[in-house]
């Protein structure tokens, strides 16, 4: 244990980003783009639309010749051609002519305004409107969307719905991304189990797996899984294997005190520890290594802990090496309660909050899942606070703001 | 078209959650259930922990023992055991003795706290303790995270890794959940091609597949994807078998007016519009039909239009046919512009939200996919509301708090 010389909490998170990394790029197919950060500027092949089209279902006319055009006086137009979708005229319309168009077809020749159905009532070819129209009323300019060149979209853009939607408008069925950081998942303990009904004395189920590889998936990662025992030389092979086929480890555990601190001990051993033991509550015996290049994340072993690292040190790691400049959303919120806290000493309190107020779960033990699955939210105290009194407002961290697609 | 009695907007949503259905159950592995809604009560087989255990790595003492300890007082102690992670010790402790013992091990018996290790020094088995320890000291007890018998998560509840967590303590491998729903996207148009750098006059490129698919995966539901043409025999027999495979349909456009309102009128042929015209900006044409028992969204060709649709109607059910019970999570922000509006008529105006404030997207026709690039939300302009003032407080909707895990 090397506990007795604490990190600060911001200085850890110092130390980590100078081993940023960033993912390689790979194309993809556009339709696997959702939830994928963008590798590439986007310019576009295309003006969106490509031509001055109708906004609604209606004729195509000359605006002028609508003028006056009411309900007590309708205006007598001829109607000479009709367009459906993904059609389009030939004919030039000409004064007191008009064209039956579709919602999005491209506007004829001549014509410069569509005046809706509902203001019409047609008879054969005989067309009657009841309202005047303005030029250019319901028509959606040639590239009003999108300019034909324009960067439409930057580099390190997190891609929604509608951003695949911009550059399937843009021109293209391919996508440069970063890849998908692969990250290996050590939980340690000789103790753990598989979840099932019955177990022996001293066992204990391995529910990290679960709440690990579930976080690394909300960080857009892919993630392998072993469990190992804690043994030195299993520790050391398992770590130095991973460290040349992953982006980075993450352990849970295996700070065994009356073994050793098996995995700080294996990571010492093969690369540098960069920090072991840092001044936050929960989780204070995290640790931070680099084997082969690899940054190797070391969590507790008690889940609550491990969670909170996990958000603490971790999560803005993967995101980044996505191409992402994460950073925590942190809102402020009226506290509830009085919470108390130690100057030096960073606390992510778990909370539940809403748009307005937060205040802390009660159970903190750092083995209560229970506490998490009540909040929603942390509460931060940072090192230079010595408590939280009722009313202050306060720092919140939502729970959801820190997934990948926030 | 059918625009004249256009619906109110709270209206059509109750029409619609009028025919909600809720998935089938299935049983799935923990590892899979990430994302998933819990479709059973969970009581946990176990306690957790299962025994008293330590929180800490460190020496198991009698309390009573340590009494009057100090650094100018150490007292002397002799270690009779060790506990490594995943053992146990069939020692008894008595007074003046200690064992060592591993953070998670079993408290053996006699003992009734645990001194950390940093507040001691050893020489072979001789123990020097330099700080005093209160009864249960640096133990978590028996049950204090889970009770044996008792529920410890509701059918109904989404699952994000600290639930994962949960149900493995309880001893669960696998876990039954909702089955993502099935669902059909029917995108229409004879304009619409696939995204390529070279368009022909009229083409348009065919955005709202990808967009549409990208909803239906935020929505936790799984989709198959077909492009109809403009015909009604085509429309009328691809709504007629989705309806039997697939939970929901969605369609984009297909209303092309020289041609009649195709999706619609097969939807009539098929089976019975619900409603047809909703008093909404954007995506008034909105319309919700039931086929063979299976809903049918219909929603615009313009891609702003649809993503406005899909939020206001389609969403909700595809949220609660897994189990949730959704609601939009409305929040309030102070509007830093005036904002026109119709009163009858709700808006979903695309908006760039924060903490505090909000403001709507300057460019705002129905067909910009950048607006929605641009914004995070929608102010929500309710019928009654014939505009915002600035300064005025109003409710505002973020994207990211439509989504399925959030």
């Amino acid at each position: 244990m090397r506990l007795s010389k604490l990190l600060p909490f911001n200085d850890a998170r110092i130390k980590i980003s100078e081993f940023q990394k960033t993912s390689n790029i790979e194309e993809i197919d556009l339709k696997e783009a959702h939830n994928r950060v963008l590798a590439c500027d986007v310019f576009s092949y295309h003006n969106s639309p490509s031509f001055d089209k109708s906004a609604m279902d209606g004729f195509a006319v000359i605006a002028e010749d609508t003028f006056g055009a009411s309900q007590n006086n309708p205006l007598k137009f001829k109607v000479i051609d009709s367009i459906g979708a993904g059609d389009f005229s030939k004919k030039q319309i000409n004064n007191n002519e008009a064209i039956l168009i579709a919602t999005g077809s491209p506007i004829p020749s001549g014509a410069n305004a569509v005046i809706m159905k509902e203001f019409t009532s047609i008879n054969g070819n005989d067309l009657e409107i009841q309202s005047q129209v303005t030029p250019h009323e319901n028509i959606s300019p040639k590239s009003e969307d999108i300019k034909k060149g324009n960067k439409v979209l930057s580099r390190n853009t997190y891609i929604r719905p509608q951003e695949i939607g911009l550059i399937a408008s843009a021109g293209y069925s391919k996508i440069k991304v970063y890849k998908k950081p692969k990250i290996k998942l050590l939980v340690t303990g000789n103790e753990l189990v598989e979840p099932s009904e019955c177990l022996k004395e001293a066992e204990i189920i391995n529910s990290n797996q679960f709440i690990l590889s579930s976080m690394i998936e909300s960080c857009g990662a892919d993630f392998e899984y072993s469990h190992i025992r804690d043994e030195f030389d299993e520790t050391k092979k398992a770590i130095s294997e991973s460290s040349i086929d992953f982006d980075a480890i993450i352990t849970t555990g295996g700070t065994a005190l009356s073994k050793g601190d098996l995995v700080v001990d294996a990571c010492d051993y093969l690369g540098k520890i960069i920090f072991h033991g840092v001044s936050i509550r929960p989780g204070k015996p995290a640790a931070f290594a680099i084997v082969n290049d690899c940054p190797v994340f070391m969590l507790s072993g008690q889940p609550v802990a491990a969670m909170g690292q996990f958000d603490m040190f971790a999560r803005k790691f993967l995101m980044n090496m996505q191409g992402l400049d994460y950073s925590d959303k942190i809102v402020k919120r009226k506290s509830q309660v009085k919470i108390p806290s130690t100057v030096g000493r960073t606390d992510y309190v778990r909370a539940v909050s809403d748009d307005k107020f937060t205040r802390h779960v009660l159970n903190r033990g750092s083995g209560i899942i229970r506490s998490m699955v009540e909040a929603n939210s942390y509460i931060i105290i940072n090192e230079n606070n010595e408590g939280i009194q009722e009313g202050d407002i306060i720092d919140v961290l939502f729970f959801n703001s820190m997934n990948f697609n926030r």
